[in-house]
């Protein structure tokens, strides 16, 4: 289709280059890259529709883990020199897709010793965009969710996470296959949007549980679809935008009269809004889950730095099977 | 074309009928109807597509002025026997498009003398949402604001109260001659979405001011191609939809990165959080500024009780002329 012929040609705009190690400034760490997936996000920013535009030629990845191998000075560089850490990339920097990278020491979080490589190289952007959402939703006075990817790495994680606070959810998903695995996972409440009637399900879920945030990573027309069956006093957070369309057909008489809103929801903002404390105390809990196995990134391949465009090529067609994962040092 | 259409079949349901005065109850007024106009809000309601729905059948309009004939007990509705009074109409009541009707008490403003009963008929909907938009923005720190239907009768009011309070307004427009008036009326900020460079212009425009509410009457495309050029931190109030289409061309990416909200507004609503005293402050002034002629609403036909089906089909073809009043004891 359309939308998988877009990104076959954004990746055949990568290339595999040799690059000098960047030096160091005070405050910031040299990481080898152990381990790095590719996101959805990454898929945009290689199309250039992400939120974020970088300079051109850059390196692509918005999170992984390795280890700290040089530190610029400072007291916190010069602490997680030596460390395992996970590390989220800033906006104009160059991203994980590399063997080495260079980012503040502020954007290191230091891993527990029992948290494999494969799993802390990705606790960033779906554990904790799982939990914000949770948290955001919480904050506003909703009392329970809807979550428009159900099925999604996100969406199973969001399951997890939400059953240990009895945080009910409603998990939207598109096939009857995706509904059997949450229901065996232990989900309470899954709708198949392709049944005949899938509307009134919907509705009446809503309404027992009283779900008045939609955690929504479709856009399109999904956005309006949503918002205009759910209760009165009901928000949309759009975090992701699967279909690449522009979110729609949301009835004015629903915003005008029911108090409905459609807003976004952006990891970076949350975390800023939670503070250091904060964040520390979300990733502390990401680690213990995922060391756990309460939550889980699943795999579907590992790419070595010689099969990395093919490899993504491949992924494309298969997205739904797990994560690809980089790790640019084995051979 | 279909909207005129639909809107002409939805006039010709209605009918001049007799019906018994009805009765009243404690807390109730009985209010002889001296003029009523036809607002938007009537013309969704007769087609259904209003965000309340009224039992079948029904007496439609939503406001209107005249004196109060008759009180059912209490002190509030004894108090305002033999007054001049402005009302507004409860969702499930039979509405001012009548000689009598019956409403709560608290529903009624008392009218300063100097008040015309054509201007006191049309008090509430357009001066009051007016009103309410600019106190909502301003409460939620929004510092400047864009009107997407800038030459409206709405549109002239709000340009006057906010240049009382010096707050700045973009009004947008559809034509050249609308752009003039406006002008003429003393607004700095004008634009013609007709323009080639219309987008160009209204970014800038947002900018220099730093507009990031924007009060949106149109909704289909137009509520995401004006939140997509606002700056970031931007929230669209809808409180109308012309265009009678669903919202839409909201990009997702506006929302995630940068912080970009869609919600609505709704009057019933904004005078509720405004409680009595808030209310009885508003209307004074809207009542003062009606007096002075600062703000007008501009009357294009009166109606008598047996042109009135005629006369709403000729107004629904020259709605921009001003509104039609009906005046049922008027012969």
């Amino acid at each position: 289709d359309q939308y998988r012929d877009d990104v076959v040609e954004a990746i055949d705009g990568l290339k595999v280059v040799e690059r000098p190690v960047p030096s160091l400034r005070r405050g910031q760490v040299l990481v080898r890259i152990e381990a790095a997936p590719c996101n959805p996000s990454d898929l945009l920013l290689l199309q250039g529709r992400y939120g974020v535009i970088k300079t051109l030629p850059c390196v692509p990845g918005w999170e992984g883990a390795g280890t700290v191998v040089a530190s610029g000075g400072g007291w916190l560089a010069g602490w997680l020199k030596g460390k395992r850490v996970a590390c989220g990339v800033q906006d104009d920097r160059d991203g994980t897709w590399a063997e080495f990278i260079v980012t503040d020491a502020t954007m290191c979080i230091p891993l527990k010793r029992r948290l494999p490589i494969e799993q802390a190289s990705s606790m960033i952007v779906n554990p904790l965009t799982a939990m914000g959402l949770l948290d955001t939703a919480r904050r506003a006075g909703h009392r329970a969710a809807v979550h428009t990817a159900g099925a999604s790495q996100l969406g199973r994680m969001l399951l997890a996470m939400a059953a240990e606070s009895n945080y009910p959810i409603i998990h939207v998903v598109r096939r009857a296959a995706q509904v059997e695995l949450l229901r065996s996972l232990g989900a309470e409440h899954v709708l198949n949007s392709s049944d005949e009637s899938f509307s009134d399900q919907f509705q009446s879920a809503c309404s027992s549980v009283n779900a008045t945030a939609a955690f929504e990573a479709i856009a399109g027309d999904t956005s309006g679809t949503v918002i205009n069956l759910m209760p009165p006093g009901s928000t949309a957070y759009v975090y992701g935008a699967l279909s690449e369309e522009a979110c729609g057909n949301i009835d004015p008489i629903e915003l005008i009269f029911r108090d409905k809103t459609v807003t976004g929801f952006y990891l970076g903002k949350w975390l800023q809004s939670r503070g250091l404390l904060g964040i520390l105390r979300a990733t502390g809990r990401v680690q213990r889950m995922l060391i756990d196995g309460r939550i889980a990134t699943e795999v579907q391949r590992v790419l070595l730095l010689d099969e990395v465009i093919d490899g993504l090529k491949q992924y494309v067609s298969r997205m739904t099977q797990g994560k690809v994962l980089f790790k640019p040092h084995t051979r």
